[in-house]
């Protein structure tokens, strides 16, 4: 197997002659899609106060009660694109992907598909109180949480068949690298559930917060 | 015709100098794009308890009672996604489309995209029980039977326009693996359809086990 | 302006050194999405009855009463693939866009993404007879003839504007067969219109057959 | 950091050497998705009105009712049109994304994803007049200024990072055209929050008139 990789990389320039091994192009673009639409799809929980049902309400008041939903709204476009910056960084060190690489990286958008359903289970039960709101927190953090176990065994994947990935990539620094990514990720998202346990909002605080901190860390994949 | 195609394969570096054969790229992006779109709407089928309907429900308890409708959309995000594998499987073999494969391939993703509305109507009546739970699941079986028709097609169509295929690709393993993979989809998702006349739940957890089943069945383009 | 095309097509292999002319790569995957989710989109017609809403009749019953939904759906799949299908052999010979172009094809997509709502409206009517029925046949038919006189214009640009295409395309050929192509669509679309006052069922399926003889007629872009 | 870049630009023929740097294909993958989904979605906005709910009045004057959902169909469509054209026309000239231009890029793709939800929100309260219409066309307009200065951002930070940008545009062309079209762009939407507070269909007209004008203008990247 080794070695049928090793004369893969050699012939880079034509396609891999091998039945479960394939150029990444359009897995990538598959993910975009999935990505792209699972972000959008996040405003279809926003509602339209409707016109009969303002009642001595304003307009105004009426938006600015909806705050529960415009924070899940930015932290969850947050974490998806958070999600894709860092599926872009993984996937520019991998040459070719095979089968089971696409089976995790399925199980990855499973759990960035259902985040839309979640969102909306979060702010429509942010400021119900009680075991209501402490269950969204919940199901929003475990899902969270599985998603980075899935993103996890992605990179531990690659990071195993260094065959997979390109030339100059440094095999030690990624593992050292992705290592720490994914132990944090699973540690914070682990957090975010016992959070969750105590105060729906302050979950979502926490998971805003997470999403920030990962605009600043990143994988390395060069020795420093 | 076939003398036309032999010209074209011999020019590979350039495009095709035929108005009814072009190169794939943009099929796949189509095609990426239709799958991507089909396989997250599935989670449009996930409802939000609303806070007013609960009554003296606790939340984790009306979001169990949902579980068909987990169970549906895990089985649909499969399904599709492996449709999506193999769909890839099948176009890294092809260097051409041309304009009948478009539709063959345009018929399957009128299937695909039906998916997500037999996903929903199964969840709605999967414990319904009686002659509705039965109809829901006949539906989606034969919506499933009739992708699997469409696919099948696909692949016919290719192996007998072998200068459609890429250059190493043996047309006899191809034949040989793909008239197996389409007669066992056939006979698969026509057990379904009897089992869907028997027990709702039975069925959906037959279509799960055929999707883990085609995670690890796949098309081979070698001799062995 | 014709001779900085001239040098832009000699200078093949580089970008085109032109602040208003770029290559199509971005624009068909603009164009892939749109027409990828407006086709996807179609199937959030198909409305699932609800378990409390049967009453006496049987879930096969409902959904068989739901066939115009069934029938506008399949109709319009086909009508938004066979856009694609076009657009997608459009492309193929153009090598570049400019700004005119891009805003053309935006009005195509424009009409485009419409198409699920008037096909919402045909199958929510298409039974009611009366005059309701035959208002909505005739929004459903002037959003497609609006497509076709915008994919028309789109056509005739191209074919103004040779310098855009491919050099493997014969001009004669292309003005010929895009002339007839345009001039066809609009008579029947037109058509379309004329019998949405009179039926809106007979309307529909005149749609049908329209998208059905579109799938063999097709533009040439050589002398024959 | 300037050295990496030159060596980065002068070995444009292999994949950038550096953890931050990446060419731009995803990334226009990626906003081609979300632009191509908040401009499809847009049609989510035009409700069918349901054929039990007409009463006396004829389903063509139930749809002529709508206009205000028409018309903020038509300028949301456009306004995002041209977001896109604008999107590819800056990304013709980018060479490589660093990892702040991602975050950037994405902060523009919330605001931009937003956007079906305030077309949704203008359209139901235009014509509600009193405050309920005025704060409608302001949060419609707010959005559109958020959105802007994104833009105007990306724009700024691809100006002051030259090396990213491709060989063959002019920086001090690039910078003049990139500050009059920010600094307009800023003015033009301000004002719409201005106009905002008088009359929410002058807003709606205002919007559409500033698309219509961004139609013609265009970021030059060559002195003239």
């Amino acid at each position: 197997m080794a070695r049928l990789y090793d004369h893969i990389r050699r012939s880079a320039a034509t396609a891999p002659d091998n039945d479960s091994v394939s150029d990444t192009g359009r897995t990538e673009t598959f993910s975009d899609g999935v990505l792209a639409i699972a972000i959008t799809l996040l405003v279809l929980d926003l509602h339209v106060p409707l016109r009969g049902t303002l009642g001595d309400e304003s307009l105004a008041d009426a938006l600015g009660h909806q705050w529960p939903q415009y924070a899940a709204y930015v932290t969850s476009f947050l974490v998806i694109g958070i999600i894709w910056v860092n599926h872009h960084t993984l996937f520019r060190l991998i040459r070719y992907v095979d089968r089971m690489l696409l089976f995790i990286n399925l199980l990855l958008l499973l759990f960035v598909a259902a985040i839309p359903f979640t969102t909306s289970l979060l702010a429509e039960y942010l400021t119900a109180g009680g075991s209501a709101a402490r269950t969204a927190a919940l199901v929003y953090s475990v899902v969270m949480l599985a998603m980075s176990f899935a993103f996890g065994s992605l990179f531990i994947y690659v990071v195993r068949h260094t065959a997979l990935v390109e030339d100059n990539v440094d095999p030690a620094a990624l593992r050292t690298s992705t290592r720490r990514f994914t132990a944090l990720g699973i540690v914070l998202y682990g957090a975010t559930i016992l959070v969750a346990l105590v105060s729906a909002p302050a979950c979502l605080v926490l998971h805003l917060a997470i999403a920030l901190y990962y605009c600043f860390e990143q994988i390395r994949t060069r020795a420093e």
